[in-house]
This record gives structure tokens, sequence and C-alpha cells, in this order.
């Protein structure tokens, strides 16, 4: 079997669970070809040495355009801030890898337009290129878009999709890259609403047409660090709320704060059609809801689907029923659709051009707050 | 004790709640007067004699107006549609009697003034009006109330209120008067919205200020009814969603509709603070979520509090822990403080002008949806 | 429509809880005869006088058996402790008075016999008897029943089955007459087990053939009262747990506890069977818990169903779906089922031969705990 | 820092699942020394060497004898049926590695005598070992561990606890080892019934005293194998209900089966104390309920605190707040503590004595079982 070599771009939190997805998926999943985690890129020399050793990279850089001109290098996997993804991701694709890229896509449309074309490009040169939505791989998800795609909602009529976090909570808690525009890009909006539209558009195979939405920042100022009396300002979204029409006419709406005390990872979405209903939360991330209007009003109720069967969407290679998953068991999934794609030869999704299409709502969203929240088309083009 | 005439105006689904309301208020709790029973009325003779006769009324009418001239009632209760509540409260209260109005108080907001303004007449002359929201009066959302006052949430970022029903799903259910605009005013946005406004106006004590908001109608035609193939137009709106911002800086999605699949009485309400959270589904009416972000994170968590303790708001007179109540409890409860209220010469919670203040942002709401959703400021005045 | 006199004996919290029962009963269901709540009995002269005043009873008496001589009374209501039930229910036969007695039928397998046999004489005469167990008359147990004689559950293996209180909890409240076993028969057996036993024997139309039980006091002193140093020793039990064979070849665990902290009526019930499983908590009473085991796999899960649907026992008769019931519903429906078989010349469920068998299996759950906790079958004949 | 070699027996489903847990915990805990996967043992050559190279083995064999005798193994971890433990484990003591041993700990009080004693002479030598109970590593249920010992529930007077599946709903499905006498030594009481009755005493941090059982087993024949029409006899149970007195006066009931229609890996527990009480359930294993009875009545209830936080047991080394861990993280956390133990000398727990006691419990109620039921004292001494 060949060797897929890989080279990993940063080792935070993303570049951790990513080096966990990538030491589990071939021992777990039968795939075309054999990861190999040649390389992981950081910034600073000792803290990605340290880290390349105890993630499990044979070697590490402080220089990712090194991994580019590596004939071991087949992939490269960007977990960086997204101020970076375009140059990483075009460059990478330019030198003929298979890229996978964290959320959201870009900091901007320009930027995710211009990507989106790299990858298009690279795709007719048989490169490949996804985005990291890994929630479309908790298998409850996964069901859910199966149920939607087999007629059991009947036509769609509501999208309800929260993401709720708390860690800002407490206004002393200090101003990280994630607080910062030119870093971040927004605040809630592309960290957390970047996922609800990502899911909403994926569960439901339609798009958003139009928007209409509010940016809000509760706390504008906060200490640079610890230790120090020094503060910035906060130049991003603490909470975002924005209602949607998709295109086959059902309705949505969708909220993302990080002040929602004592909600952890609270992606919650709700779906209802004519002809039955889904609800999820990730915080109990092995059940599926799932209502079937079409049974007996008098044993017709909501189901709690716990999606461990072997018959749900990658369980049959895990454990029996009822020895649930977790958080990071989506990135394995996701790796494994990925690593599967490029040994076959298809196209991944979601890719860079779905990504794109999150942008192009998160844009929308923004330039509705920023007119009175009037309703605002979703821009066209690819 | 006085006795305290009641002449109840309607006997569909609110006028039976009421009537098992006010047969139970007295029995259970200690009120300052003693309700009697008077008369009902109703328009159709034979269906108000038989309706009186099973819902324990002394009498009944075919014309409320001459309840209005009977020395022998103090309270007017109203359980009409609303396209007659201006004429029978305003009336009511300008022949002296104690006024109970249905919610939405009107179908419109001038409606809504002259209503509110005459009751404000009316009070300067000792007499008593009130709206019937009567979800205030659930045990686990008056304590949810108690709790927010006391400061247990801190300062209030996030207000989520969904009202979901699923009766319309069928596209054949026949056009009843609440589908017609000039019988009900609106559909879903006066009906389940009222009820959403009013609930987190009174949980935060604090006002919505402006609003952006949309309304839609799924199904445009519905049979006039069974054995006819004859349509007629749906000319109130299906669903609703709207954004809003509260005076103290609070920020609130709202949503309601009659198209969720599933969902039965599904009016849900979720509070997020600076200090703490509530959550609360009226399908588990018995029970409030609260967590308290001030514990440790080791022990804090989401607390299911079952409000069936002597401790809990209404709950002393009822039953030992855990003998849950229902949902015609809540109407019990507005009873004893309508008519305590009266007893004790007090003006009773919500009066008119707090139900105008909920007409006034349902008004906002249709404004803003015919202005491409734009930010619409709730109209101001009393 | 002829009228159907009652008399009720007894104004603690089970009269309260049947009078309400009483007055609403004839105003929401369609009844053959008309309830008249004639006269309320009790021990004091003046608390009966007032309690009748207050829940609705048009005379009062201290004299219990003043009632069974009158002949505007065709029903007697016993709400007294176990001690007086067997005197009461067999002078009110006697005397050809229908007769509703709250559970446990008696104190003591010899009283419930000679109960049974009564009952069954009067029955020969067209004079009906009806024990208590208010929790049949849940309308998602009811349903539960009818999913198990539908086969909906097939063969059944299991039933666990426990009822959780937790007023013990501080060991400083006082010796009521429940914690005397001359009063109360027995404690948690009999007050709480006694529900299980029945509700069990009810859900799978099987009885319970032989127990191996345990039972076990706690505190065995407490005071007398309120403002008293005196203790007195505890002669009931706390708890008890015992482990059952039915007819059927089914296995069932019980406890009943009073010292349960947070479970405030915590009856709790699991049924598994061979294609299905049912499970329901009454602190969530309107819901019933289903799984169906020969669905697909990857859809299958337990199904929350709201039971308030017109399809639902009971339910035509009051509100929409969604708009909750209560505790003291139940007793509604139990006089509906009551009132109705009396009109109808039937026989209604359960009668006292239930009451005894319920009786029985508590005795042998006594008997098993005394001898080392040995299987002990259930006791025979009637 | 120095390694620690393993060799691993057995590959099915257990030895996947520790495999997994093998490469992934020097990754993120940090360990005083560095695991090694050396070798994976089995009895069939191909199948071992397949095994071997898909879950990250360096080499592999078919006679577990051999590892022991090489110096780079310090550890053997046995994942093979009970009938084995015995001997592997004793002969790895022996050979002066350190021992992980699968639950239960052997088929028979018997080898677990000769094991507990064996582990006891290697313990003064050095040499550790530990028994796979590895709920005990649930986040959720070390927390309720902590909870327990800092005294939040008081004194405890109930445990219940279920663990219910049901992989044997179909009377078809094949007789497997874990169906017959000879490998597995019982059914649902050694594989479920052994995980409850050491999470129970570990929770109460006490023992089991005496015992009151029954096991049962529903269908007696099972085909062979797919393909044949050939039946063999089920010599094990395939269910259990057992209760217990704990040396501290609490009661416990349990109940193991595998026929519980929709419960798949449904390992529940409660516990009730003077103080409060927990509760938590597998399949939702990163939540545990906690209710503090001395908090004020009208604000307590049951807390979902979801055991993702940093200050929960392991959670440090793992993700955010809410990102959930699944089923293979409790075995990782196992090989924390256990390398951990290794490297600082100290001894693990759940040591072997642990493993004894629960097989004396298990074997108490099989003498129960076959003698009426009666209570039957746990057998003493080591």
């Amino acid at each position: 079997m060949n060797a897929l070599g890989v080279a990993l771009v940063g080792h935070a939190f993303m570049g951790v669970v990513h080096s966990q997805a990538w030491r589990t998926v071939g021992r777990v999943f039968d795939l075309p070809v054999r990861p190999e985690m040649v390389v992981l890129c950081g910034r600073r020399k000792d803290a990605v040495h340290h880290a390349a050793a105890r993630l499990g990279w044979r070697e590490d850089s402080d220089d990712w355009k090194s991994a580019l001109v590596r004939d071991d290098v087949h992939v490269v996997d960007i977990c960086t801030p997204g101020d970076s993804h375009a140059e990483i991701a075009m460059s990478a694709l330019e030198a003929g890898k298979h890229v996978l890229c964290e959320k959201p896509l870009a900091n901007s449309v320009a930027e995710a337009v211009a990507m989106a074309d790299a990858a298009e490009r690279a795709r007719q040169r048989g490169i490949r290129s996804m985005v990291g939505f890994n929630y479309r791989r908790v298998p409850a998800l996964s069901l859910a878009r199966t149920l939607v795609a087999q007629g059991r909602l009947g036509r769609i009529r509501h999208v309800r999709a929260q993401y709720l976090q708390d860690w800002l909570l407490d206004p002393q808690a200090p101003l990280t890259w994630r607080l910062q525009a030119e870093r971040a890009g927004s605040g809630a909006l592309g960290d957390l609403g970047a996922h609800l539209v990502d899911l909403a558009q994926f569960l439901l195979d339609d798009e958003i047409t139009s928007v209409c939405g509010l940016v809000d920042t509760f706390v504008a100022e906060r200490p640079l660090g610890a230790g120090t009396d020094r503060t910035g300002p906060v130049t991003v979204d603490d909470a975002t709320m924005f209602t949607a029409r998709f295109g086959g006419g059902a309705l949505g709406t969708f909220e993302a704060t990080r002040y929602a005390a004592g909600r952890k990872n609270g992606l919650r979405v709700e779906v209802n059609g004519s002809a039955g209903s889904l609800a999820f939360d990730f915080e109990s991330m092995n059940e599926l809801s799932f209502y079937d209007a079409t049974e007996d009003a008098a044993t017709a109720g909501f189901r709690r689907i716990l999606a461990t069967e072997a018959d749900h969407p990658y369980l049959r290679a895990w454990y029996p029923p009822g020895h649930v998953l977790g958080y990071e068991h989506t990135f394995t999934h996701q790796l494994r659709d990925f690593v599967t794609a490029i040994g076959e030869r298809t196209s991944p999704s979601p890719d860079f051009a779905a990504g794109l299409r999150v942008q192009r709502v998160l844009d929308a969203v923004q330039r509705s707050a920023a007119d009175h929240s009037r309703w605002t088309p979703v821009g066209g083009g690819r």
C-alpha cells in the first residue's frame, strides 16, 4: 500500500486534535493508502520540536514552505489561524500537495474566492482539497443528513441552529488572537457561526440565499494577558444572531455566542419538515432526536437514536453499540473520508467551494449588520 | 366574605379553561373575596346554555351586554377572539366591572392604546384590569423571574425564546378563524409570539426597544371546512422569526411557528447572564433548569429544579413535592392573583399597559417585516 | 340524568385530592349519572365543617356511619388511614353503597380477604367497589398497558420499578401516623410499594408468584412532634427492596424508599420485552418512553411520547396536545371510570380482589424478609 | 525517559481497545516512563500477524509465553477470556512482569485467590498488578467517587446499579464463548455484574458484606453459528438480579441483563445519601447528575455536570470544556494511572485483591441463587 506523507502546520488545539486523528485513522479504518506523519511545522523552533515528539511526527520544522518541496510530503494539513490559510493553502496546491484546511476557509470573501479558484485549478490536475468542517462527521449528524436526503422529514420548513459557549463570561479573560480581527477575521461569527452555516447547508443540501443579521461585542476591552494591567480593544464580535432564507423555502434562525453561561460546546441544531423533525446537541453528541410525523399520533414521539450501531455512519469500524464516541473521533472520520478520496481519486467534501459559500453567508451577515439588519442577498458567483 | 360575581364571555377552549379555574381557585387558595360563577355569555343561545350547565355557570346569556348592567356581576372575563376584545373590555370598564382579558390584548395597536387608556381611567376609579398571559403563572417561570430579580443571573446577555407547535402541518387542515386576519389579527405572531414577548419582558423586567423580523405563510390556501372542496386564503402568518434588543442591552431571538413537527406546545425560553443561565420548556412545565456560574467549575451544572416544593410560587396551596401540576393550574394561579388584587384594592399584573407594550412589539415586527427586515424601533408613548 | 350522591370519609391529603376530582369529573367527562357531593365525614366536628365548606361538600358530619343510612348517598369514598378501611368499606357495602377505597386496601391480608369477600357478595347485588390505585390512570401508563396488551413489547423479560421519595431525609422529621405500624400497617412497603406492585401487575396483565425481599428502618426513633424533646419508635420500614417472578416468566426488581435525596415523587417503571421496552418516571408524568425493537437499527430509539394527544387515554376530554396534565387528573380519571362503571352496571377495575392480590405480595415480601430473604411464594386462594 | 515494553495478549474487542489506549496514552499524558508496544500475542499466527500490523505492535507471536522471557517486555496486558487469566497472569508475575488483567479477574474464587496471592508476593518484589475495571476511569465516575469521599452525599443509604444491554434479544443470535461457562465463567453476572460490584464498592469506598440473588437463562439453546442448524446449550446466565448490604449500612440493588431492548451499554448507577444523591448512565458518559440536599429547597435540583472541565479528573490533558470524550478514553486513563504507578513505584488500583473481592461477591450471588436466594455472607479472608 502506498504511503501518503503528511505535513501538519500548527500545533495548538487544532494541531493536537488533527495529530490524534492522523495517528488513529489507519489503525481503525481500511484505507487505500497509508498515512505517514512526516513533518510538523510551526513558527517557534523549540516549541514545534517538542510538539512533534509528543504528537508523533517524525520530523519538525519552523518553515512550512520547506515541506512543500519534499517529495515524501503529499498532504498539507493547515491548522493555523485564519489569516494564514490563504497563503499556505494556495502555495501547497501550487506545489501539488493535497490540502486539508481548517475552517473558516479564510478571513475574507476575497481570499476565499482565490482559494476556491486555486482549488478548482488543482482539482483539474488531480490535487484534492477539503475544509475542516468536522461536525459533518459526527455520526448522528451524518445520519441526520441521510434522513433528510431520504425524504424522512418531507419538505423542510425550519432550521434553528445555535452554537453556545461561555468561555468569555469573565470580563477579565485575556485578549487572545481569537479576539483580534486581523488574526481571526471575526469572532463568534467566523469561529462558531461558520460551523452552523455549513452544517445547515449540509443537512438540507440547500443554500442560504439571503440573511438579516446582527453582531455585538459585550466587552470592548480586555487585559492583554495575565499579570498586566494593560488592556486592548476587542475587535471581533462576541455574539451574532441572524435569520436566513434557503433556496428551497426553508427559514433559518442562527445564533452564536461565547457568553452563554453553562453551555460549553453547545452546538445545537433542529430541523422541522412537513413529515418530521430532527434535533441535536453536541454536548450529547452520540444522540440524534428524530420525530416521524407519519406515525400514529398515539405512538409518535421524538426518538433518541443512540448513533452507535454498526449501521450508523463510520460506526462499523469502532466499538459495539452504546460504547460511545467523542469529539476527536469526528476528526478521525474526516481523515478517513479525505484519505479515501485521495486514494480513490475522487473529490472530498466539503471542498473549498463549500467553504467559500459559508464565507459568503458570513459576509452577508456582516453587511446586513452594517446596514440596519436589512435583508441582504448572499453574494453569488462561484 | 363578600361575593365577587363573574361573567365569562366565550366558551371555546379558553372559556373552558377559565371555567375550570373559576371553579377551583376558591377551593385551593385563601381569597379575600368569594368568586361566584354568575353568568356565561356566548353568541348562540343553545350552545351557551349547554356550556353553562356543563361548566358550572349559574346562568347563561346570548348577550354579553346584559351582564354589564347586573349588580351581581363584578368581573367580566373575556375569552373571545381578539376582534371583540376592545369593545367588550371598554364597555365593561365603563360599566364599572373589573376585567380579565385574554391575550393578545387587541388586534391592533390603536385598539390596544384605547384599551390601555380606558383601563387607566378605570383604575383611578378603583376598577382593575389584567391581561391573560397565563404562562407568567407557571411556577417554574415565576421562580425564574425571582432568580433574575435576585441577580442570580447577573447581567443578562441573551434571551432565546421559541413557541413551537405543529397543528398546521397537514396542508388540508381547515381554515379556522385563527387563520383569518380579520378575526385573529395575526397568526403565529399574535397567538404564540405574544406569549414570548410578554414572557421575555416579564423575566428580564426589561422592555424590547427595537426589532428586526420576518413573517411567512407556508400554505396560502386551505379548505373552508370538512366535506367541502372550496378553499379560502390564509391571511395570517404561519411562522415568524425576529431578533430584538432590550433596553438593558440584552439580545433576543424569537421564533413562533405552527409547523414544527413533533413540538406540541413547545414554549421554550433560555436566558443567559453574566452569572448564570435559565432554561425552560413548557412540555416539561414543572421543571426549571438553572445554571449558577459562580459555583466551582467541578460541580457546576444545569440543575433540574422540580418546581413543586412548598417554597415555590403558588405551591404551598397544592400537593406535596413531586406531585406535579398541569396547564390548567396556570389559570388558577392567574385568578388567584387577579381576585386577590381586587379584594386588596391593588393593581394586578400584567395590566393593559403591559398588553399594549406587547402589541407595540408585535407591530414593530410586522413593520420591520414589511420593510426588508430593517431594525425598527418599538413605538413609544404609553 | 340520575344523581349519584357521594359521601367522602377523610379530608387530609387524599380527601383534598378526591374532592377536587369529584368537583371536576362531571364538568369534563360525559357521565351516565351526575355526581353530587353530599357529605364530607371526619372525626373532628370543627375541622370537617371547615373542610366541607372549603372543598365544596354540601354537608358535613363527624360520624361516617350516619352517611350509610342516607338515601341520597350512593357512594362512599374512603380516604382514611389503612387501619379503618376494612370497617368502613364493609359497613358501606353492607349498607348497599358503592365503595371507592384508597390504597393499600387494608393493613393485613386477613382484612383484605374479608373485604374482597364482602365486595364479591356486594357485586352480586349490583354494588360496585374499587381500589384507588390512581397511577393506573396516568395517561402515559394507560397507554403503556395498551402497548403491552397489543404485543408491541413481545414477551416480557424484565420489570424494574422504583418509588423514590425523600421526605424522611431529615432524622428530625416528626413521627406521624405514617410511621406507626398500628395505623399505617407498613411504611414504604405499603405506601409506595403497593403502587409498584399494582402497577407492574397491571402493565403486564400478569401476577407476581414469588418474591424475595428485605425491609429496613434507617432512623429508629423520631420526635413525637414539633416543640417536644420526646421521641418515639418508628415501627414501620423506611425502605424495601424485593425481587420477584411473574407467572409468565418475567423477572422484577422493586424498591421503595423515603430516603432518596432529590427524588420527590419518583415512581419509575421500566419494562423490557423481546420486541420492545417502556420507561416512565412520574416526575415527568406526561411522557412515556417506548422502544420498538422491530424497527431498523439505524432509526430505532426510545421515543418520548408526550401523552397529550386526543388519541391517548382520557385526553379527548381535556386540552389540545402539549397542554400537559398533572397529578390530580389521575384522580379525575379514576372517578370517570368508577362513575361510568356504576352507571353502566359493570365492574370497575382494580376491584378489591386486585387490592387483595397486592396485599398478598406485600405480605410475602414481609415473610421473606423475616426468613433470611428466602424465595417465598405469594399466598394463594382468592 | 526509560522505555516500558508492553506485551498484549489477545486482539479481539478488548485487545483492540487496549491497543488504541497504548498508542495514545503517552501522546496525551505526561508519563514517568515511555510505553513501547513491543509484541502482540494471540493463538492463530496469521490473525495475530495481521492484527499487530493494524494495531501498531512492533512484533507478533502465537505464544504468549515467549513474551515472558524477553528483557524488553516489562508489562503483560491480558485481554483474553477469563479461563486463561490465572495462568497468564501468574506466569507473568512470576517472570517479574507488571500485569494488567481484564475483568473479571478469574472464572472462580479459587483462581482469584491464587492470583491475588501471587500479586501480593510480586508486589513485595516491586512488581505491579491491576484489574481492568475501566469504568472507574470515566471522568464523571471518578468525580462521583470524589464527591462521596468529600462527604457531599453524607451517609450513604442506597445504591441502585444496573447494567443493561440487549445483544441477546434475538433468540437466533449464535452461541459464542461468552455464553459458555467453561470459557466465560458466567454470563451477565461476570461480564456486566462484575463492573457493577466493583463500581459500587469503589464509589462508596465500602464493601458488600452479604447478598441475596437470582440468576436466570431465558434462551436455553442457541445456534452454534451462522449457516448451521445445530444448536448448543447456553450454560451461563442471561440475567441476574441481586440485593446487597454494605459494611457501612447502605442497601444495594443490582441487575445485569443482555435482554433489555433498546439499552445498548446502559451501565447506570444511582447513590442516595443523607446529604445528596448521584446518578449516572454510561450512554451519556460525560454527564454526572448530582443533587445537593443541603441547598435551599427553592433552588435545589439534580445538576447535570458535564464532566469535561479542566478541573475534572483526567480532563486537563484533553480538550476544552464540552468537547466530549468517549468509551476508549477510559482505557487511556487506566493506562495513565497504571504506567504512572509503575514509574513511581506505587500500587495501582484496583489491584488483584479488589478483583478478588468482586469475585467473592459474584460467588455469593451464585450461592444465594442456588439456595432459594437466602441471604448469603460474602466469603471473607483474602
